[in-house]
């Protein structure tokens, strides 16, 4: 008789449901996760609102931590792991074998698309067998193809479920990005993937950090927290001329690297472009869903710049988050600040997009609690 | 008693004259070159329509092959060269000194942005001691700071003036575009610029050059040109949908690497994001003069593309040009299309813009003509 | 009642035997190729004399191309293929979950390295299951982990089986040699591997391309097809100062890439480091199974050389070999000088290391003739 | 009248005296530097016994900080420097015309080779006019294409001396060999350069750092001085075994990056090769002066290593040592053990080698003492 676990069930746009959902037998090539802690992305929110009217019913949830609780042997060879090793995954489902898969870059392989009906963690309906595809329940299917990385048991789960936003920061400051000693870098937006950035900077050996925010109540606490993980300057951009403070703070040499992980503005992309140094580096990881109408390419020219768009993180930036994560270099784990119930999935979403308690930066949904 | 030779001088603007200006005597650091012949590069029209009037009198011309007439003892043991040596010329006259001359990259130099009253060759005005700073002239003056190419007797001088154009290609096909076999590269606008991307993507082993024009006469002869330097296709964006023919042309490939090297209209800047492929490149080398208000920085985030502003050469981009015209791989020296003499300046430069004849690619002055 | 295949099965050092093997039903995440050909690659020759004593009997073979005889649903979905669909192989079965696999370097990857038990076409012995593990056969099983690479109708199979060898060649001499316009590439060994890099270096544009031999009749042979593929110097080392050659034949300038593949003797090794420009790189891919009692360290230092270790090709190298072949640039094809049937396994490899017939540089068996 | 100024003057093997000597006045592209202080570096052991021999008698000494006393017009303007300004030198005297000057490679350029008769600081005779080529000495010539670094007026002469033996260690460490966050880095020998390698493996955030050292005293205070630096791990390769101590120190994932500091023997390249992991990077920056017999070179094939050789220092590495400098980054500043009077100079150098007194890292001679 096959037994049952909890799982909170997005049924409608915006409304998730405590319900009982089946646990199913793994094949040799997959297996079962039991889910220790669960982290709240910012992608969680669109997700909520649109999957449950265009896909059914879904389980969010992508920034899983826990323990595989059983699986086939021919997927725990594949995967180098046993039972009882403690993990965290990523959202991606890669399909192992197309061009991007093969040179590294599976996160642009087509397979983890979901628009385009791609496996993808937290974004697949429950009526796609076996329907636990996310991380907001007590277990969680291991297809395969699944993204692991070791999680040493000294790291808490809240902590560990920092590593895929801090990935983030690591994708495009340093990977990506090339900050190291010497660099000025300045980031755009004190969200959770521009503090993300700061540590990421720090980490790298930057010389100057700078990051930008607004004047409301949550970006003054998020800038706050910049300076505590180590930037060195922060600007609230509301109160202060932008481009004539990043020049006096810099001694007119702006930034060497900027990063733009502002949402929604187009102004932040034309920023970044005055904001950079003659041959620097700019990295757009904010998107804006719309175009950008001043945009001064002939600015990129003549300064010779060289700006990438960026999404996501690799297998490399995941494995050193946790490895920051679990020396708490910097302080990084002050970036978690909020824990809920499985109970509390609804109030977790809020949360993280400011509509709940104030302030938050990362979140975590225990399904145990 | 000094000597004294012929130049054409920009009086005013669109006007130059024949004018006799003395021979400076070059002091131990310095020397004269005498010139054998000029290239006409597109920037110089810009120069004759303003400088004039903003500086006064100028020599104009800097793609400049000659030989070096005389040059102190200190100049030619710091050059490696010398008196009788021939040798192409670049326009910059970098400090040496600067971050960016100490790092390879002396075209970022602030010392040679002549708006900001740095020397270039060119676009120094006749009053600016010893005067003779252009190419279209009998002698050229040296300064020390004059960077050298050599250049092969075997090569004739207007294939050699091909130099800086052709590098331009380099630079941004093959050293910063990083053109190889395998890729696919779309060139837009097949002006002397694009042209020269055509070669350099060939040289590099591409596996694919596409390039687009107008469907102007002058557009459809450069775009034959193209084809006979290596293009596999040629496509008339007046005429066939650009998006769908180059889908159709790759099999939905689309661009590993989009140049865009036209000059005015933006639509290409919006083109170049959209014809890159996942992970592409795309070099930005035509100036606008205008903001480009459809940017879809979205896009770039989407497709993980990288976006570089580009601007000249730098000193590997000129010695490769030069090997490639000394052997006339693909048939480069086609590109040399008018000569003129030193009287005939005026319609030289009307030429290259299409004013005077038809279909110029790259047009000559000689001095001694 | 299950059909039964040929095979031609290493049984003891040195011998093949032509022998029926069953063929196996595949699961769902597994599948059957139907060989067309397989080339004979250098490695096998130490795998024939080995395996069957340290492992029992094994097929060998792996560079095989055909087609998809049947596989299971959940295979083909993650393959991105169809039954009858015409592949190439790469020889590795990597576990597609450690470091190496997620960051693009699979042939790294611990589970392909057969000396640990690791799987790997043409080394894994017949009993283990379902043993069809080798190209010198009808059919050989395909692992849920294979490397495929489509192989385009209009391309003979004896051809498309050169595609590893030239994949080494495309690896190690532009991937990460680095080899490109006005390089001079010097190439010592004109085997399989130093043709291929003959041809890639040819490919990416190298301005000067020279391969080095001995003075015997298969060597003489190699550099004329060397030089055939587009080489522009062959130096017969047995015969000539090889530093006092190139020097001549470079003006002095002497290597931007070396690229040793020759085996056995380390000598090549010292003289890669004496052959090498300032600032010039050198890729070491001829393995001599003992110290190089010459190195110069200094020599390393004194010019600011950069080193390699190579082996392999990587999922993009054959990528491009495969593109290559498709249109027999440069005469490629050449290559390929020896085609046997399966009962003459033995032949096609000895003839590979010389001991049969005359010349070989690349040799097929075709399973069905 | 000229003035004359006080140097020590190497005369013969081993020996320096004190002696007055003309100060000469520069012409208009040149200048003088009055001398605040110069380090000591290790090569000026082998200048201070062979050259006054062969070249005759020599001012040692390159490590040059001091300020600009006087100099020509446009020599200030192409320096973009004031008289007044405080510098530290670079011993390179580039030509600024050829490829390596051109492409920011200026230690490379022939013109700095004091063997083939170049212009070097602290390795030019006294017999080449102006004869003031060394910082031992209470003025130094500034020849035209001197290389200057500005100093802060907070930072000491004595730290400011540290510039260039630290740019080696960043040179080495970061920008040649891509230390960063998550590299586990070992360091072979523990002095000066060993110790600067420690600070640029730390400020570019390495994960790991373990130097090595032998059991003698002097190497027993430096290991010391590794792990204030910020060493993690220090072994006395005398009394542990090398390969079984980095393998338990790093959980069996041995070195990312192995730099070899060691001078004379040769067993440091061997093991470097052993040290590195798959796909690590080797930087040989320790001289052998003999062949090194026991090099494995299939061990850089079997673990794709990269080995590079590597002497000096970039501009862009000085740059950066001298803001870890003005920071006292990771303590760096304690690298400065000893300071001596110009009428020491002998007992400065002497020290350096541990011939005076012991343990010394980083020795200076202040001119005014």
């Amino acid at each position: 008789m096959s037994r049952s676990i909890l799982a909170a069930v997005a049924v409608e746009p915006g409304v998730t449901a405590l319900r009982e959902v089946a646990l199913p037998e793994p094949d040799p090539a997959s297996g079962l996760l039991k889910v220790e802690i669960t982290g709240v992305c910012g992608s969680d929110w669109g997700f909520y609102h649109n999957l449950p009217k265009a896909r059914g019913a879904v389980i969010l949830g992508h920034e899983t931590v826990g323990v595989i609780d059983r699986a086939g042997t021919q997927a725990l060879q594949r995967w180098g792991l046993r039972e009882g090793d403690r993990v965290a995954l990523e959202e991606y489902v890669p399909c192992g074998h197309c061009e991007f898969c093969r040179t590294g870059e599976f996160r642009l392989c087509e397979a983890t698309d979901w628009r385009r009906g791609g496996l993808r963690y937290g974004a697949t309906p429950l009526d796609v067998a076996p329907g636990l595809w996310g991380g907001y329940a007590q277990y969680q299917f291991l297809h395969p193809a699944t993204v692991f990385h070791r999680v040493p048991d000294r790291v808490s789960g809240r902590h560990a479920a920092l590593a895929l936003p801090l990935a983030n920061g690591i994708e495009w400051t340093y990977l990506q990005g090339g900050a190291g000693p010497g660099d000025i870098v300045i980031i755009q937006g004190p969200g959770q993937q521009g503090l993300a950035c700061v540590v990421a900077a720090r980490e790298a050996g930057a010389s100057k950090i700078i990051v930008t925010g607004l004047g409301t109540p949550t970006d003054r606490l998020r800038l706050d927290l910049a300076l505590r993980l180590g930037a060195h300057h922060a600007i609230d951009i509301e109160e202060h001329d932008l481009l004539e403070t990043v020049a006096d703070l810099t001694g007119g040499h702006m930034g060497d690297l900027v990063i733009d992980c502002a949402s929604g503005g187009t102004q932040s992309v034309v920023s970044a472009v005055q904001l950079a140094r003659k041959r620097g580096r700019i990295i757009l990881g904010g998107q804006k869903r719309k175009p950008v109408p001043e945009f001064e390419s002939d600015q990129v020219i003549a300064k010779f710049l060289t700006v990438k768009g960026m999404r996501g993180h690799s297998y490399q930036s995941v494995e050193l988050a946790l490895e920051l994560i679990a020396e708490d270099r910097h302080g990084v784990t002050a970036m978690s600040t909020h824990g809920f119930a499985l109970a509390d999935t609804d109030r977790a979403l809020r949360t993280l997009v400011g509509e709940g308690e104030a302030a938050a930066v990362h979140c975590t949904v225990d399904p145990w609690r």
